[in-house]
């Protein structure tokens, strides 16, 4: 936004612009208002190749209506997470629109070759974790990085875990998924020399309170190169690891 | 208690004890009342070989009176627990005391032979944790079982933890003490094949919540066989296991 | 696995095994790969006479997959725990399946011969805790215990609890099972001279906070002897408590 | 207060006080006012024989500036709670004060003869709860009723608390208190016949969180007839017994 | 159970009774196993006038069966809490059942004539909180009190409550119920001279968390004179206001 | 209310009223008790033009009930907070009522004409916390304030917040509305000259905790000027926006 | 800051300031970095007419230091928080400090004449919530307000709160400080008729959780017109009382 | 370690090594039993340049211990974290320390050059984090990565965030330090283009709940592409920000 506003003060010095044009430009430029939703537009160019949409929450008529905006000012791929699969099939009648029911993602636009440093490696606990790791995995591959996924290696059978010390060994980056008591990241994370972002899962019962118990595990990893995201973040985790992925100096 | 009502009512119907002497037996026989607590006589042959003083919150004074009482109705074995080292001191002034820094624990009278099942493994997932560990290490020796230490095993460097497979796969009993994120009880107990006693301490800052965090990893463990006692509570952990490892049919 | 480690180096050293099988072999061996699941094959070997599946947010598909290659690779009984009835109908369609609806449990294969060291006694406070009491009782049971049922006993009415003082002292071990305050644990602590599971339900309303008020009273008991799972783990505390009954050296 | 209202309407209608004295006087004359406090001087006529006060932030000045008020406007018996010990030796300087140092209470002025309907029994848990159960029992004293005391009969020695049923079920109102799980209130609760007052204390460590396990435990107590105060709070429940004792139409 | 025992132990001696026979009477006459419920027999005699079945979670079938038993053994009066009107008429057509759907009671019997020493007064803060309202008055009157409602006389509207001083004044006890903050029984707790008994409820959204704002609010009451009881629990108060109101030296 | 007592008390003292009238007077005048309802009719000459009712937790039967009381005693203008579509349309068939959906509010009578001293901004920081800001808006402007609105600023699009610093820098008071993080409140509490009513929602997920995220995060502002209301608690915000925009001496 | 950018640009535009310039004076020109702080200058303008030092982890040399800069750039009043005694006496040898002890605060400069709408009341619940109380009160006087002090009329002697009708009824904005219950802002909340800001405190023990109690009694406060700042934040409330009486179109 | 077990099967296929050396080797070889530790000696190949003790809970003496070890197995550079002033003192006496007092670091052996992808921006919201920031920022200094530091930013200030969009927008890697509301994390998040780790702190008072509202808020950040650490954890932030700066295929 800096590059921004040095652009606008030298367009204004050249005379090109005015100064009341100057400040109307600083302030209606980068989003479209539609209401309901201020939509971001120069994102693509802050922040990574393709747009998101938050779905949670959204009607898929205002899903649709910010596809529209983002479409029509030149944005390839969007990505539309925690839509369920009514709004999908509603989303599909206007937009072509590849939904993955699992992770309750949908992606409008093709998908990037992946361009990143390493591969992306998403590793879940239990079977129960896997829309969670799903969502970071479809994720990560829609922001252009090559995924690696590696199910169901909880702790306690420690020998699935250590049968895939390869792929965990040659990871840029780890996303750490489990819920319960969240070992794992602390696991992996002993045995990685890289990133690892640990994702808490809900997935538990009693005592697991919806997740809290392995996020508290996972801020306390032993480990170190761990961090965490919030409770069932996939895209979180998925976005994180493919921008680590693609650091840059 | 039962046996003892039993045999007060054989008495009674016998004659050789009146109703209102009855009455008076049950009610009066099982402690001494010394004021400031009631001193349990009966509970050696109800609970276990040595007698357990638990010493926080008691003055030297008032840990001498129980030892009296205790000494005087042929207790041999005195355990005190969570007693300072200047306490210790005034007690050694009148019994003879071993007093355990580390472990905040004195024994007045002498260990036992160990005469239980087989080996109880206490493992500490670092060297914060070894003062709740000795507590637990030596309340079962005091107890009756032999003690095998393995301490600063935590998840983070599993090769360490891998190095001791073979003590882990040969206890009879497992207390895994770790503070932070309390991943070792899950590693321990998915690698064993008996009962893991998991004991949370409070090791950690910030979100360990004082053991908090811990506490939930191990009540979530997704392996099986493992139970959680309070955090730092080495005491109960080494009781139990010793009472695990005298089980009887 | 140790072991298995060093039998395969065995194997490398007569030469009968090549390196790089070796390698495989120590990866893909003790589990089958199923896509949504990394079923362990030997853990027979390793934790018990019985298999178990874990049933929550699996689909009757899942289950029945799982339960092939358990069966196809010579598991005599599988017990699949917190599945539903609806669920046991379809599973029961292609495996013969024993379906406990209390405890939510089925079982495949036959029950085996109670061959412990003595008596698993199951404990309620109420009514509303049979659910979880019978899912300790049966995992208990299907894992090869002899197991007595003591219901409603909670200590509110405290003579319901001494009328029974004979089952209580002559168990091996004791899973006592309370919502609500709880307080049922630390009652049989104090009456019992040997291990107490304690399981803390959901039973309760208010600041009972889902089980957390129960938890915490057990976790807290003064009672020597005690240990605590997760809020509404009937498996795990009959897992546990079978696991105690078979105790080795 | 109404009363009051109607008396001071009635000398208005009569002509013996103005409107403007009437107003003056609901708004001074039930309290008078030191700076630092607002003295209430009607409190005995509507709340009880003895004026209470907390004693905890109040410097020994201030604690005398209130005693002299209140002795100033005929109040008989003060009692001072959570006074420390060299407030106490300040307060005596100036005022007759019997100073109980367990309890932390301070007393000027005579303790009246028990006047309640029957006896109030206070039982603690351990030793350690002392100190709540003198503050309960001698604030129950000083505003007039008969104490039992009975003290460390916790509920993991249930054979010392049925030792006592005959004070158990003979009072008229019991106060409860205990630590740790506090599970002393169910079960007195469950034998008892009358009002439990619960009092949780803060002895305990660990997962006893401060005296929060025996809140918890004691505000789902399945026994009828109890109810709770606040941590540590012996005073409100030696004062609300001698309220119940002294119950009247 | 003392005098049980007694008169047990009198009946051994007098010839009259064998030990066997006097040791199975101590365990099996207090109370009926139907299987899902052990039935207090003897609580009339031990805890009051009326007999009460929890019906959370009891089947219509469950609370029918109790009630066959409780009427068999001569209880006239039955309450049952927390019944929803599908099981009350299911209940009516087996026995004569007088159900108050507010309060979710069900009373089978005839309402005792009030006996107690003076009124209890069951206030609420606003319109939500009358069915645990309802449930406290109906279970106070089952019981044999006189009850006084005063409903929707929450703090934000002071002058409600002044209004209503003379019922506050004269009240034997008070059952102040509140959800939100729960300031109701701080303000009537220092208004009145008799006992009150806060009941918080869940009344409220947001920070109230189901109830914990207010039962925070009424433990921490700098009033005297008031204990409290779980979120949401009328019966217990109108239990406990009972008793109260029926205390005997 | 003291007003109301001196007039009372002038009548008294002119003869004109007599003191058992008086006393009624102060008792029964302020509100009419319709049952479930006791209804304020000052409350308009006390707290401000418009009367509401919280609706949450009433039936449409009752909310017209009150309705009625109401506008009989000549209150122009009612809000209805909470309040669904379906009771809006019974409502709507006795009284005419202008029902906000989005916003859960409906209002009887005709809404003010603006009169306070400036401008109500009511920002969110996205999509999802749209209603709780109608509630707010909505409420503020049927008590008489102009409402601007400005949705979706969040502060991870900054830009966005920026563009609309005149709006931010001009307003007198402002309702600054965000669930997830809460940083709204202190990023425009930063920019801003006026106070600012931050309420948290409950939008999120995980870790938001149903709004306690936010909740915290508004608590410790590090912006001076901020102050909290409850989660989700837009009608607190408007109707103290509106209470702080007519302010006077 | 807006017009700051405006008039850059417009700077700018006449020649009068270069591009590179306006960037630099964007950036630099609002505070001065004096390594430990980056103090603000021009807050006076924008944010009130007195400046603030948080003194809280801050050295008495380094509140010089800041004060140093904020004077010399013309600052007429300084007002530091949280300041002890100790660090006032070292401050008070290079500036003219005026100390309040009570509060914890310093003024440098004169106090402003009182110029706002009217009177900032400020009450306490009880004599320890007066530290809070008077860092509220003298923030409020340094800023320019009129401060009215009501202390100890906590809602347990509610005849004290309403002896002090006039003083509620005519303030124009109302400071509210209690800890334990937290009641008081209810009860002031519903006689006043102007905004109300609650300080909840830490006063009070056990379950007042060192305000957590007060405060969420406070955020679910049923009177409308009240919102809450942090545990024990006097600065925030004054500060955000003297905002509210300053208001401007 | 995988390589390792490879290598070692290779040696006892080639007969260079026997079955029973092999086992000894895996077991035994990655580190160094102390007693009070086991000392990772291989780490340096695995996980990053530099060795790190963390100091916390250990003795100036064990510090001692460990670093012979470490230094006499050719660990060039040891970061000892967490240790305070006179620990640092007598380890100073026996290797050459480089001590920095704020950041709790100690450092034996030259520090690296930086070699990164490019630089790591230090951020914070106030003054009182800073200690936290040095210990992130010198943890990633010793580890190889250039650092920029960014004090006293936080959001109430947003213009002094705005003044360094340079460094902001050029980092590779972003650690912002926040406590109290945490918002800094969120509003960098917004402007940057790089992963930015959070790092919540236990500065702030009352409802901050030691760094627990600053976590939440982190945990909770709308922006995407930020991860949390624990609480006050600027090492494992350091650490992972230089990992992240590392980063390769």
């Amino acid at each position: 936004m800096n590059n921004g506003i040095k652009s606008i003060l030298e367009a204004v010095q050249s005379g090109s612009m005015s100064v009341a044009d100057a400040l109307l430009k600083i302030k209606e430029e980068p989003f479209e208002d539609i209401g309901y939703a201020k939509v971001d537009l120069h994102r693509k160019l802050r922040q990574g190749a393709a747009e998101v949409i938050y779905g949670a929450g959204k009607t898929p008529e205002q899903i649709i209506g910010i596809l529209d905006v983002m479409r029509k000012n030149g944005q390839d791929t969007v990505l539309i997470t925690r839509m369920g699969e009514e709004a999908a099939d509603i989303v599909k009648s206007v937009h072509e629109l590849d939904y993955h029911k699992d992770a309750g993602i949908g992606i409008v636009g093709k998908m990037p070759l992946p361009d990143g440093i390493g591969n992306v490696l998403v590793a879940t606990g239990g079977t129960s974790d896997i829309p969670v790791a799903e969502e970071a995995a479809i994720t990560a591959q829609a922001l252009g990085s090559n995924v690696v996924r590696l199910y169901d290696v909880g702790v306690a059978g420690l020998h699935r875990t250590l049968a895939h010390l390869d792929e965990i060994m040659s990871a840029s980056v780890i996303i750490a998924i489990a819920g319960m008591e969240g070992a794992l990241a602390s696991v992996i994370g002993g045995l990685a020399d890289c990133p690892v972002i640990a994702v808490p899962t809900s997935v538990g019962y009693g005592a697991s309170f919806h997740g809290v118990s392995a996020l508290l595990s996972m801020l306390n990893s032993c480990a170190s190169g761990v961090s965490v995201v919030n409770i069932d973040n996939g895209f979180g985790a998925g976005y994180l690891a493919n921008m680590i992925n693609h650091i840059r100096s």
